[in-house]
């Protein structure tokens, strides 16, 4: 992902994947969407998930309620 | 934060903070808990957040929740 002043992602992914973990960019000054990269188990490869996908959201909702 | 086989988090914060993103561990083999780290806008320092917390939870749902 070229890091670039406006959005880090260029190219969204709807792929369900096995995800070592999610990392929230919220709206910013150069960059207004919301922006979630997701790292790969194994590869550690970096993808840019599109925030509209039913199943990210649900992954993401699901991680917080689970009670500690 | 050591990095361990175990958990990554050893101290979890709760009072708010300038966030710039935030990284979301789903529990693992070597980890139970959902682990969230977030990274502060400015200095770019690392701090794990307490999941529990009602305004971390917050500040996840509400930028889910926005309209692309």
């Amino acid at each position: 992902i070229g890091m670039d002043l406006r959005c880090q992602c260029t190219k969204l992914e709807s792929r369900r994947m096995a995800i070592k973990s999610v990392e929230l960019f919220p709206p910013s000054a150069h960059c207004k969407d919301i922006e979630i990269i997701a790292t790969l188990k194994g590869t550690g490869d970096k993808f840019c998930l599109n925030p509209a996908t039913p199943w990210v959201k649900i992954f993401i909702k699901k991680m917080l309620a689970k009670k500690p």
